[in-house]
């Protein structure tokens, strides 16, 4: 079978280097193309030691004319990842971005959370919101996903199914993230030096982090209504993983949640319910996202815990994910451990 | 000044080991019992190299006949703590108690979230709870001062002004922590090995801690009515430090609130209500709690978050604020960084 | 093609877990047997939840009776894995012995080293040491194979071509390593807890570490005569890996000793010998052992950094690179990244 | 008694950060300015919130005019620092610089290992090197004191009783080690970043690293005669310490080596031997050097191992140390936990 060519554009950060882990490893894909301005020229193997031997490809440029493939992904900076999509799709190479730019369905909303006019405002319409678990069928024929962020995965995934099967209040929710350093990716700033990463644990962007504008986006969609909601993100001392503690009102007196919940997924391959509080660690470069959850009578609140790889199901995993579904490849090819 | 005598019991723990640090620089404490079951015999320097040219005491069986002592520390487990207390009363010595033997007013409630019957239930009427923010007063006079827990001081400390000045409600308080992994004390358990905790993030307790047993208590009290709490404990890969980030539905729309805030802990000498967000690596071996909060009007809610180092503000740093009170000295003695 | 059928035995400590993840993902091995004796009874999953979906087994008594295999992994004490290797022998199952029973070829040595009688010393003659690029062929007709340790592995890698090629001098090996915590195995023991390893540096084991036994051994037999070691482990806090950084004087002036070392392994596919100096961090969970080489023209010496995965070259990867030998497999089956 | 008033040069990196610290406890000292060209005009407890509280001090722009200061602690970079100092010790300001530039004798040597021609090169003669275990008379009265770096200090002083005692022979001398991240200052470079370093071992700087250039020539002071020394320095993801394990061959056999380095060293109030391996555990946040020393008799070598806080005994402490000698105060003032 002939495989699919695919280009990494931004393919030096922390998502492009995880999905150039996972496609040089995918039985179907074939990389065609590694883009990255601050590194063009150098081999991937001199930036990213871990794949000497792996391959002798070169970075280079971003240009979309010199692009070969059949699928581009865009694991670049919001603002910059709408400026290739546009000529890519119109080279008719589909597009699986993994950064925020087209995720809203309102490009008013994009502005008010990243400060800056939606640079492609048309495509927004024909986007699909890259998460298999609610929209496997429209990924499948899609040209341009938008695979979703880390922290929205794993909140979006732990209140799918209270809301749908009515264990919980929507409207209630409340949720407490916690995420390892690269989730901030590769950028070169201060608080993200080691020595203030480490022996730190800390809040930020409360109480209106620009993931927020995504999550209420697809509870509101799931809820069949606008629902606000509260997400207090935190950075600890790992690299990879994100832990999300999600409370909610009952709706219901459910006689066993984790029966629902393990019912709502039978058939995912990627999100394992399970009876023990999840942890980052069984889930580290893997694209699964492992859920739990338990009932608190005494506060009449559901309690909901996800843990998934913000590199992997967070970012690249899901993407690759998505590719599998667009290219009509087994969902779980070149994905599993 | 004659010095105070002080006798360390447990203190070959974690908090066993801080109470040691903080004795040994205090300028009107003199140590002079450091009891341990595991390492009788042995020199502290031994067990604890920091302190070598510090002290040349050795470990002794934990022997209520044998303490010399004006002031006794309980670095012990619950249960074994109420074991020592009545005899170290009876001879006059005043007992700091770290564990969570006299935290509640209610032995029942002890024997729901501890599991076994309280062995000494006739002095809870007599234990003052140790947190000078609230009980400053009583503690000054206690024979028998039951310091609090780490999760509890950081959620009581954040959740106070809000509920003593009618800014959130009591009832709807939802309780995130996370915590290092000292918190855990030295118990030797395979979930506690440095390959289990380095790279992982979880959450455990839910949603029924024992800390949170004195946390409604407490917040009860503040509230003047009886409250049920979410709380939710997460284990992250650091040795020191606590983050709380706690949610209250907004009671009236305030002008500012970290002015409230400010105002209510003026006086307070470990308390600093910051602009930003606490991070424990600010509060990291001092005796600070850093508490800042946010207001968010899409959700009505209020959002704490308050950091502190377990082992000094939640624990022995906390014990040695209240020595100061009970004994007259200057309550920061010790205690400044 | 039939698969070949592996036993586990001491399958729940680290060696065990890395074991499995790379047998659930090796093409032509199906495991047949997970043994432990501490969590007999339980499923693999519960007690390695990262395997949940990837298998159901249990884990068993470790009783040779019951083991149906064509081949034994052996990730038990020392001491132990020589007491079950001769019945598994007898029963024609072939053993990869990943504890130092079988490593050495001098029972005394053996009890220099390890303080006891070597349970099973008519063992010792047939025993291949099972490192690959010294004894591949050995090892492809063996019945039993002695696994290297995770030390010996990166320092018999580093020293090889400079002794082989006659770079540096034999008898003025210094070789410095540090190590992850997961080297230590899964043993639950105050120092290995994460408060007591995070924030820690630390030698140990010097000047006699067991390790040392094999290290002389095989650059004995490399150098052609007895050498004695200086060699100094130390801990260091992470997870995975070891970096060692050896020193030897030089026996001549080479013009170019990263050539000779490159030209030393170019047909072996886990030994990438690079320019910049090894990290651990690009070796981790892979079979690689990356080597680069410095002269030091100013004291004479040459100055060899070798970094691998302790788990994986250091032990489980080997012993699967191994089965691949003994099987007739590719070598690098299962292995790649 | 009048306090001395100090400036501090630079502020605001992690060494200028650990100045604050220690000086703002000082019984002797008053900080009377702190420059930092990047925070100038920003309150010191906005730049480092652990210092909220204690100092209402704001950064200033570095400005040897406007400096009023009995002494000035230069935490500036190497070639800056020796901009500053003529003036400030033309204003008769002692200096005590923590930078390279003042602790070479040679001007020449400067220029190989740092790679620009010395700023002020007619200083070099009166720069006394601020090892007080050494040099303690002649800095008692000198007006620039060179503070060593953090690997030199716990190389000479690990090795200098060997030297002087005639256990090791100088010339054989190697030394690696292991030191944590903000070893490399607070510069804002990718290969600090948290997810880079976490996880992570790696040498560096093999085989003529900065530092070697005072290494030697401290170490050829100490043997009366000019020696090459092999030093490996490694990065592992700790925040603060350095381990280093110095091998030497014997020159003659020790019946007691550590009976040799206890008096050598006994009335040094900052170093201490010990029977135990030194671990960075026990000397973080101290002024403390932790030495022990194994004799290997079947290699004929001495290992010595040290363990220092690379910021406190590697550089701010030290620094302090010598000021308490400048100033005649009790050398441990303001040092002791």
């Amino acid at each position: 079978m002939k495989k699919t060519k695919a280009a990494i554009l931004g393919a030096s950060g922390y998502s492009g280097q995880e999905l150039i882990r996972l496609l040089l490893r995918h039985p179907h894909v074939e990389i065609t193309g590694f883009t990255s301005r601050q590194y063009a020229g150098k081999p991937v193997a001199e930036i990213f030691p871990r794949f000497r031997g792996q391959t002798d490809a070169t970075f280079s440029e971003p240009n979309v004319e010199r692009i070969s493939a059949d699928v581009a992904f865009l694991a670049l900076p919001h603002g910059t990842a709408a400026e290739f999509a546009p000529a890519l799709l119109k080279k008719g190479i589909k597009v699986l971005d993994l950064s925020a730019d087209f995720r809203l369905k309102s490009a008013t909303v994009y502005k008010e959370y990243y400060e800056h006019d939606h640079p492609a405002p048309q495509l927004l319409a024909q986007s699909v919101y890259g998460l298999p678990e609610l929209y496997r069928d429209q990924i499948r024929g899609a040209q341009l996903v938008a695979c979703p962020g880390c922290y929205p995965t794993s909140i979006i995934l732990g209140v799918a199914p209270a809301i749908k099967k009515g264990l919980g209040k929507p409207e209630s929710i409340i949720a407490t993230s916690l995420s390892g350093v690269s989730g901030a990716g590769r950028k070169v700033v201060e608080e993200y030096l080691f020595t203030e990463c480490n022996e730190s644990a800390r809040a930020y962007g409360i109480p209106k982090h620009r993931h927020l504008s995504e999550i209420e986006q697809e509870i509101s969609l799931l809820a069949g209504s606008s629902v606000a909601v509260s997400f207090s993100p935190h950075l600890v001392p790992l690299n990879r993983g994100i832990v999300s503690t999600i409370y909610m009102t009952l709706a219901t007196k459910p006689a066993d949640a984790l029966a629902v919940y393990r019912e709502y997924y039978k058939d995912e391959p990627f999100v394992r319910v399970i009876a023990s509080l999840p942890d980052t660690k069984n889930v580290a470069e893997t694209n699964f996202c492992d859920i739990s959850v338990r009932v608190d009578p005494r506060t009449n609140r559901l309690i909901v815990v996800s843990a998934l790889d913000n590199l992997t199901k967070g970012a690249a995993g899901q993407a690759v994910q998505c590719l599998n579904l667009v290219c009509g490849y087994e969902e779980t090819s070149g994905l599993l451990p």
